[in-house]
């Protein structure tokens, strides 16, 4: 089965996510409407925003660089796939939650455990991935042990437990896992250099 | 006429309403905004977006599988299909409005007939597609009887009618039809892969 | 220049647009959320949405039809096919204003001149792909003189002076412009499988 | 790496930003829903979604133009890419600030900082385009002196400045850079016409 649509199909949905997710900013109405103070007002759901479009930005990224190592699919990526894009789905709506309360303690909380699923889904649609290419596949060596996947499902699981005493530290944590994830897997992109200077 | 576009703006509206649907899942606002109480009021809503994000899922794969099977396309095709694209638009209205009011009876109904034209207008296109691909097509072998479109057909008609004694065994009736669908047609894919390995 | 983005770019406007339109179908709330009179109450947004949708889908079939007559593009036709996406975008609004009013004179104006420019800018695009496709291109003779075109734009006119003295049967008129265009363009098909059997 | 899905992926962003941006067109509500006045009421607004819809075209433009000299992208291009769409994801906003408040002073000031934002984020991916491409490379040599990107640049910082003195004069400011970017870049277009005319 071919990757294309699979992969055009994520690109829409990820694209959509990333944009309505901007609709969260709400324009300020009513009587201050034209005051920076309202600008100001509009700040965590801001900062919000810039981690949260990070985070997109991050999967599509990788999902990108997967895909890239990938020949074709089958059944159970093309359902990981949308299981994946689930969890991506709700991104928007716990972003513009824990803004518009001000980092308040249940919405970080669940910000926390939606991008904990999101990285769960990532990983149940990379070991569906390496199911199908094989365990001596071009992505299973460059995946090998993931580490970088493993240490976020911890960073916040952690993250999602301090919720409850500081939800400021959680969100710092969150902020962590962006930077560590930030720099794009050099891991397949070197795999794939390695594959076409050498080909077996 | 070729196919690859009327695939594109498929899954760019596929896309779209999946991810519009969760627009329906509205942040808490007002005195209780953080309460987790708040979170547990939107379940109904959340519960009915999951079956409807399967739904879409099982329309967007189903639809991935058929194209595959398919060489090109005629106006007919092309007309089939967005009349689809106009029953698929419709579910997250009925999805939002199941869900914030708890799964009452006239939302519930409509839920259904939404499912149950979207489920006929699939076969109106299936039969656009199969008499542009002539009878003898791949496409007509693997869909041969089509026992999964006439039997959710069915049930869905049965869910309408029961949603006026008891809409909770209506909706149980949709979770039904989903589960029935929810493995990807096995035939098309069958039958592709006899092709591949034995060329007539 | 390449035309694959411009078609790509077009769709993915054009499917947006006519997905969000359905967000006008707003979910009744209040006491009476779950009565069918509140469903009742929708139909006219709900029969505005269904014309919008079938004009949208008239435009996204022309385009596709002409967009396989054209080799490549220019900055000219860029820019013109962003005419018409700009007057395309109006269409949900003037959508959702004509049907929550239930078809009042203004609205009805408006939805009448937003038509109108879309006919405009239709033309014109075609103007511009005729200009740099040739007098003797292939699509120039297909489309030869546009009494499609004209007489729609001719039809506009009347309904938005008619919505003046009677409303509804403006609403008659854009009905009638949609059945003249509903038919894919034949000429062009015919031109192309004209080509194919004969290339010259 | 190649380049089609970044592209895919940015003409998604950019048609679904200039398409939501329709929705701060709100339709008019209230006892004077279908007065003529409620819609001139719009104009301001509508006036800004026309600003903002011709420059989100002049990207579009110009990102097209420019990945047609590009041969391959890199994880830099990525999130530099990523970092345009970011700030143009911010101008419905602006433009619904700034058109609902009727050209007041802050939204128009920040108007112009996404603009200028924009500017900045489009100059830094052209630098890692040139940085990826070689300083010999076709786009390197297109580009040059990027005069209007300066030029820009220093007309927004004029724009923002007066803004608090008349804000008038910074949207004609706006619509003056507009105007200057309007004509697509036909540096590279001649380049391209050049390397296939004279291939070395």
């Amino acid at each position: 089965m071919n990757k294309s649509r699979l992969e055009a199909f994520s690109d829409g949905v990820i694209a959509i996510i990333i944009t309505i997710m901007v609709l969260e900013l709400r324009i300020p109405r009513g009587p201050h409407a034209t005051d920076v103070k309202s600008l100001i007002d509009l700040s965590p759901t801001f900062i919000s925003y810039i981690l949260s479009f990070i985070y997109l930005g991050i999967y599509w990224n990788n999902h990108h660089h997967t895909m890239q190592a990938v020949k074709s699919v089958n059944g159970a990526i093309l359902w990981t796939n949308l299981h994946l894009l689930f969890w991506l789905s709700l991104v928007p709506f716990v972003t513009g939650w824990m803004g518009e309360n001000n980092f308040a303690r249940w919405p970080v909380t669940c910000y926390g455990i939606v991008l904990l699923m999101n990285a769960v889904a990532y990983g149940i649609l990379m070991a569906a991935l390496i199911r199908h290419e094989g365990k001596d596949s071009l992505l299973a060596k460059a995946v090998g042990k993931d580490w970088k996947g493993n240490i976020s499902i911890a960073i916040y699981a952690v993250a999602i437990a301090i919720s409850w005493l500081n939800s400021q530290i959680s969100f710092g944590l969150y902020i962590l896992v962006a930077c560590i994830w930030f720099i794009p897997d050099k891991r397949i992109e070197g795999k794939i250099k390695q594959r076409e200077a050498n080909p077996e």
